[in-house]
């Protein structure tokens, strides 16, 4: 049985394989989160790699730890990559995540492409409440990238998403994390309200989730991205209310995470799931 | 009539609606401005959306307040989309932004794409006056993405451009706004020189006027992203001599811009247009 | 016969060049790196445009100073554009760098192209050990993006490469450089332990021995950006030991460079090559 204790000290194990193994994380990402992804992923400890290609995407994804697929900007040889890169995922038993950025009937071409993604189950799907919302099936529609409805109201939605992949985040104020490896839904704290402010923020965090998959159980590893997240964003405020100020240190702070800092601040709670 | 005066009251009041309404703009721009694009634009306000696929472009464009195009490094997708954009923009009335980076017969490619655009009428046409005089159908050759002209020397070519948009704006040391909607040409000053030592700037002002447009009328929101930015970079560079931290407290400043400041810094001049 | 010290003094003589010449260097680079070198390129000095589109490749590189060619994260028009505008570099000889990014068996789309680029020459090949290694032909295996063997093991297996291209820099905690052009291996040392954590700074540096190479002689123009590079590393290290800070600071630095910075902290070997 899960309980708050227990799973930050999972948190703080999956931290610290990411620091031994430094896992490869194969990234298909969009023009505005590139080098904002890798680099919180050197950060952390992981080691991401860009690879978004069709012809390179099979033998790529075949040695990486983990892969992250977001759909923010796709052109066509990405959209490629992605399904050759989920396909030979899914075959290699390689944990793998959906971003399905702005999925809605606005952005027909990208969500008709994440549900046939969704064939190659991703070991997580994570966004914000809207996009989880509208790829349950509910009839929120996505505006653009906005999120429109608060998280609190959007959990119950993603149930029936759980049928597609193991783990479902959804990410906001206070993110929310279901499993079907757990009896409750977890939530997270903590944060700042400046992190929407910054772009590319929850695409990064995307990534992240997948670093912590190559080296720990999927909805484990997404509690541990997400307070990983939670914690930087806490701290950096704490010290920086500016923009630019903040993201130089939130940056610092995924760095410099260890252990105490897990223990210390990891802020969750865990709801019963009925 | 405009005098220095009211025009500062208009800019405040439409700095007030970017924020209270926080418009979607679609920016369809380049590979090195994506991420900073859209990061001033979170810091000032707006919601930018990167969408620059031909697929989604129509659906995406009749949903957005506005629409910023920019031409610094285009792919055969993102020319189709910009197409698509510009065209649907043009018929629903929603205020577009061209910046035609590098127009010259060096960049035939893109230049010939710009002149095609220009059927869709741009509200306004921002560039360095040596894109602006090519553009123009000067003999000024356009040298790279250099501006090789001072920008004095330039306004007068830009009238010329003013039956194919509603706004010319000259960014440079000082920057120039021409309208059919005034009787002068209004001057900006401000700024930094270490502006132009950092990589898409001019990139970042034209998705911000494109901000503008969304909640005011074209000429009033162009003068407005050109004083937040000339208020911002002169603010940033009191406080840090250097371009890394200069270019944290410039991202500090858009962020932090308010009616006060506006009111104190903002330094235009008016001048006739004969 | 060439010394550290009269190697130093054409270190300098060639950021002087820099500084006056301000040579436009065109790079088609990858989608991770495109801003952060475009930035260090302008702070440098140098002035950057990123066309990388096969339309317009040929006659922007003819009037080039430079070109840079980066294979990270290749689209098909990318790779087009690449093998015009290296041809066009050989036939006018304009200087041009290749950065061969994960060459080896695993990303064989870019490396079997890699090996295409070839015929035109390179002016100078700098990559990590294992790109290195691997494209010499050496049995090691490129592993992704991750440089798995010590340079000091993988110079010898460099020189087979200088009958492909003038120069071969290997970069890693300490950097060799190899040329024809001088009978000893340079080596330069400095920067610091962060910059492997921030992306894309082995990209950057491609780009700034490109715009070197307009201004200086190849092997020392290769030189040059390294020394520039290991200097702002370690003078931004010496004040910041956090990621954030010391991305700041090595912005700042690179762009504070000048002949008594270089004077006092270049520190280079030069070793026997037998």
């Amino acid at each position: 049985m899960y309980n708050s204790s227990n799973i930050i000290d999972y948190v703080i194990d999956a931290w610290e394989k990411l620091q031994e193994q430094a896992p490869l994380v194969q990234c298909i990402t969009n023009s505005v989160a590139a080098n904002y992804a890798a680099n919180v992923l050197l950060a952390a400890g992981a080691s991401p790699a860009m690879i978004d290609n069709p012809f390179e995407a099979r033998s790529f994804t075949e040695i990486s730890g983990a892969l992250s697929i977001n759909v923010g900007t796709p052109t066509t040889e990405q959209i490629q990559a992605m399904q050759i890169s989920a396909k030979t995922a899914h075959e290699h038993d390689i944990p793998w995540v959906l971003d399905p950025v702005g999925y809605g009937p606005i952005l027909k071409w990208r969500s008709d492409m994440v549900d046939e993604l969704l064939q190659y189950h991703p070991s997580v799907i994570r966004g914000n409440a809207s996009e989880i919302g509208a790829l349950a099936g509910s009839l929120v529609q996505s505006k653009g990238v906005d999120s429109t409805l608060k998280s609190d109201e959007m959990f119950q939605l993603a149930h029936n998403l759980l049928t597609k992949t193991s783990c479902v985040a959804i990410s906001g104020e206070t993110d929310y994390i279901l499993s079907n490896a757990m009896t409750c839904i977890v939530k997270v704290r903590g944060g700042s309200h400046l992190q929407p402010k910054i772009t590319a923020t929850g695409c990064a965090l995307g990534t992240l989730i997948a670093a912590y998959c190559a080296v720990a159980p999927v909805h484990l590893a997404t509690i541990a991205a997400h307070i990983h997240f939670a914690i930087a964003g806490k701290l950096a405020y704490d010290q920086a209310q500016t923009i630019g100020s903040f993201n130089t240190m939130f940056m610092d702070y995924i760095h410099m995470m260890d252990a105490n800092l897990i223990e210390q601040y990891a802020c969750i709670e865990l709801i019963s799931d009925d």
